[in-house]
């Protein structure tokens, strides 16, 4: 894929006026790819209204910077070394300690490239699209070995050696694998907990392709499901595509999670989905827009976003259903492609 | 291992009077674990200069945090939970988007927490000898599969998915393999060059084990090797040894960088030699000390570090060989085990 990353300095450098400074100094790592191409762990740019930037990094990664299409110097103290009274910062990602150690007359702002970065162009969809079907094989290849007795750490090493074998970079976030019991706790890490007939399984997990984190959960149940498992799974089911459904450009954040919330609601299970719909996906695992109840913001077109409602009982388990889609006219479009029926295994 | 975390928090206490604060207000989720047991990517914990201490974190690891033996309250803001006139916050981490959001009168301090850190107690070392043991042995059985032919990529995952399966959490950080020209690179990502013969081929990689990080590097030749590569290797090894001759409580951290670097500038390498001789490794894969030119501080006992010289000639390769160590009275204590002798494969 080549990236036309001129072309998302010049949009940058058009929102600057509006938040009355003269320079972007950027220095959130993922935004600094974002903006250049450079993946590292120390770098800034300083983009400025009329579109020129300037990259710093240290040297480790400065050969890496001189073969990319913007000015780059290299400096240990990234930030120092751009900074200058009027510039605009990135104040989620910046420390304390070094805006303290910085020039005076910086401006700290609100999220500015985390906006850009929320409507993705086709070369990041077909990224992450990718990392999707990563995902997808990687759960039907997986979904046959899942026998009782394997403990959770060991579902959650195969998934993630599998999708690394198909191609991932690297699992997109610590992969959740949660039997019995533990399918109550949201984020549970895996355990040496064994897997038992009769369990339902929750899987969360997904490959990271280019940069781009795909992102899908789905619970599964050794052996005939008993009726409140096959019962939250239905209604978990019913939640989850009344939030696909609602996705669509202009809907509000708030509005597509009370779709899907207002499913379990009526079910009386309201208590019992105690987290956001969904998030953004793209170069972090979590970013902009998030769908929760208190959210606010509409939704714009080519937004890759998570739907992912469960139901957690404490001492019994949860279902969670979890898709990456984009947000289309016309209807989302399903990253996600493995079926939603529940898997008896 | 049984912690004894309030002993911890009233080791912290003790260093507050200095830092003319009250209580500190940790919000570095790394430092929260190990002041009070709770891995989680939100929480916060205030620990007071009597030795007292409140928990804050939000729905998803409050019932995790109510195991724990500090009292903890659920709030999703959990620095503005806890935040109040004269308390000490952690300016390295603390976002200025979250100071700004909080109470006037807090004091920006530098690492506190991470000082009681450096110094680890037998748990913890014993915690991190076990991650070196399966970093070694993920070496020991991937080294005998490395063949002309295979990706830099493909190495890489046989080293990530070995670890995984000898019991690591996860890979410590994200595995380098450089071969041939790119063993230059100090921080190459792996790509899908393949191996062949007559390369040089730098591993660096290491398991987290029950959260703590072992880092190792060893540089291996694919064939017999030419004059220049194995007169570079034996150069690095050199300086390897004379870095970790001269790690022992007491020592300088620049003089420790020095020991090694005056091995590799006597034989007119110095400028091949670009980044630090090492730094300490625990819950963290770089916190303190680090060993370099510039860097002050002396050694103290029992803390874990690494020894890493490298000398990299761009367009040809490069060599690196790094061993996890512990100092001790009497001379370091080697955690990583694997042969410095070049292996031919």
């Amino acid at each position: 894929m080549t990236v036309d990353y001129p072309a998302r300095r010049a949009r940058l450098a058009e929102l600057l006026p509006a938040h009355e400074v003269s320079a972007l100094l950027v220095t959130s790592p993922v935004n600094v790819r974002y903006l250049t191409g450079l993946a590292s762990s120390n770098a800034a740019v300083l983009v400025r209204a009329d579109g020129s930037a300037l990259l710093a990094t240290d040297n480790r990664y400065i050969d890496m910077a001189r073969t990319l299409d913007v000015p780059s110097v290299e400096a240990p103290d990234v930030a120092g070394r751009l900074a200058e009274p009027g510039v605009g910062i990135e104040a989620a990602s910046m420390s304390v300690a070094t805006f303290r150690g910085l020039a005076e007359g910086l401006v700290p702002l609100g999220p500015v490239v985390e906006t850009l970065r929320m409507v993705k162009d086709e070369g990041e969809l077909e990224l992450l699209r990718t990392a999707c079907e990563i995902t997808d094989q990687a759960f039907a290849d997986i979904s046959r070995k899942i026998v009782p007795g394997m403990t959770e750490r060991d579902l959650a090493r195969l998934l993630d050696n599998r999708m690394t074998e198909l191609g991932a970079d690297k699992p997109a976030f610590d992969t959740i694998v949660a039997a019995g019991e533990n399918g109550a706790i949201p984020h549970h890490a895996p355990t040496g907990r064994e897997l038992r007939a009769g369990d339902l399984v929750t899987m969360d997990f997904g490959a990271r392709y280019h940069g781009y984190h795909a992102d899908m959960t789905r619970t599964v149940c050794l052996g005939p499901p008993a009726a409140w498992q096959r019962e939250v799974y239905d209604l978990v089911a019913a939640a989850q595509r009344a939030g696909r459904h609602a996705l669509a450009p202009g809907a509000g954040a708030d509005a597509v999670d009370a779709a899907a919330r207002s499913v379990i609601e009526d079910a009386g299970y309201g208590a019992r989905f105690r987290h956001g719909l969904g998030h953004g996906v793209g170069l972090e695992i979590h970013e902009e827009p998030f769908l929760g109840p208190s959210r606010t913001g509409r939704l714009e077109d080519r937004v890759p976003i998570t739907v992912e409602p469960g139901v957690y009982l404490p001492g019994r388990g949860g279902v969670r259903i979890e898709d990456t889609l984009v947000t289309r006219e016309g209807g989302p479009e399903l990253f996600t492609k493995t079926t939603k029926e529940l898997l008896v295994l």
